[in-house]
């Protein structure tokens, strides 16, 4: 951690093998690394991760890359918003040391052929909405993972199952990195932060509430000792049908680890939801281990 | 390379973490790490990778792992042959540093779902005989690179599409690894060794020359001027013909790079053959830069 950096501008990197030598040699220095990735479009949740990672680390490196990969046709990447110059002015502000923001071709030439299959907890819930999702994340994640490598990388909790996916990831393929996962940030109200908010109209901005009190709901079932799942989810739903939301992707209680769909609810499991509002998707979800709280952006 | 430590033990590592720390040390000191995986059975075609590495690095690791994931059900997993002891000999006289040997369990524990697919390169030719096969090199592979994290790794050109394959697998994922392949090594009658020559009868071992004999013809003619890739194609498998090989799996003359069919030979040309040899399957394969040699076993 280095307090007097903080005003300092980061370094804007765009070449890989740049990148990859700042990074070996704050690791040489005998500095601890860590690693941000994002699709740029920062709101506070990804500034909770740059904040956790300046606390815990000496050297952080963000990374800002809208991965096509990880779109399918029809889905939002060429409208995803980029907003590079805000992005830059956030993180200076937060200290980073480098932005690592490569062009597309720079990350996938022609002749480009290689995936990463994570399958097991990949395949569920979003595995089914988005199938070929989680091998453009993979693919990538283990990118920059190489590119950047570092001892800790960092990611929100938001995307829950993403998280178990590079996990998984990172197990399996034996990667010399550790995994740290920042609450959700929400907004007063309780929805969720997403860089997928900005397309909402000011009714589908109220709509979208469904989500997070749907979770509240099962929150506040379960801490009164509900256990049954069918039970939560049909609550939870008739918080959706009562929003007007019809298109719903999942209403999940499943095992925190393994993302099965459980019959009893307990400290392990988790509640996940995704449904569209409007044309926008947005995903959120709660554990069970802790009442549903709101942690709001840091000022 | 050290030359005083030639005739010294390796150490015999089954342990992933201790493998790593080791290895990241020599990499503090500032050597440079070779790493040259295998599957064991070693033969002097395996101990001319290990001598390439001793004479260009200073800290050599050989892994020794029959990876099961790389063998479809019917092929020769449980059967190949383990002599791990004549293995470790061999290392050992050639002053290698370190040996890994894993488990299959420690490789692939319980809930292990993660998989590389290469694609392209990995797709024809072997791709096409073996589904899998180079989705569980590929995997295992990388695997071996995140445990063992050397500047340089061995293979053999007897495996020439899995040298592209692993060569892809480097370029797309970032891998800060350089791929060398060395020569391969061939009897004195031109039968190129491999591990399952082991198998062969003592009529198959005559009938397998077939493989190397219609390189080598396929060469000649392209010495003299033959340039017609159906021709050579047709003058090859008349040598199959003739040595009563009707289990042929493919006789391809393609781009060295892409590994697609070509139908004018050139320098940039490889001749690849695969057939079957009572049930032992070979490979074998001549780059057209050069006449087809024998470059025998070091002594």
């Amino acid at each position: 951690m280095n307090p007097t950096a903080i005003s300092s501008q980061p370094l804007l990197l765009s070449d890989a093998e740049e990148l990859r030598d700042l990074v070996e040699s704050a690791r040489r220095d005998g500095k601890t690394v860590a690693l941000v990735p994002s699709m740029g479009a920062l709101h506070a949740g990804h500034l909770s991760l740059v904040r956790a990672a300046r606390a815990e680390c000496d050297f952080t490196v963000a990374t800002i890359f809208v991965n096509p990969t990880q779109f399918a046709p029809g889905e939002d990447y060429r409208c995803y918003r980029r907003t590079l110059d805000a992005d830059l002015a956030a993180l200076a502000a937060l200290g980073v040391d480098v932005v690592f923001a490569p062009a597309v071709e720079q990350m996938y030439p022609d002749g480009h052929t290689t995936t990463v299959d994570v399958g097991g907890v990949a395949l569920p819930l979003e595995g089914v909405c988005r199938p070929d999702h989680f091998r453009g994340v993979a693919t990538v994640v283990l990118k920059l993972f190489h590119l950047a490598p570092a001892h800790v990388a960092y990611f929100g909790q938001k995307d829950y199952q993403q998280s178990l996916v590079v996990r998984q990831m990172v197990g399996d393929l034996d990667l010399p990195i550790r995994i740290r996962v920042c609450p959700i940030v929400r907004e007063a109200d309780g929805l969720a932060l997403s860089s997928r908010n900005e397309y909402l109209s000011h009714s589908e901005r109220r709509q979208a509430l469904a989500l997070s009190q749907s979770l509240r709901l099962a929150s506040e079932l379960y801490c009164v000792g509900e256990r049954d799942a069918a039970v939560l989810r049909q609550r939870m739903r008739e918080v959706f049908n009562s929003a007007g939301i019809g298109d719903i992707d999942y209403i999940a209680l499943a095992d925190r680890d393994r993302l099965e769909d459980v019959a009893v609810v307990g400290d392990e499991t988790i509640a996940l939801v995704a449904a569209r509002v409007g044309k926008t998707r947005l995903i959120d979800n709660h554990l069970f281990d802790a009442p549903f709280a709101i942690h709001p952006a840091a000022r």
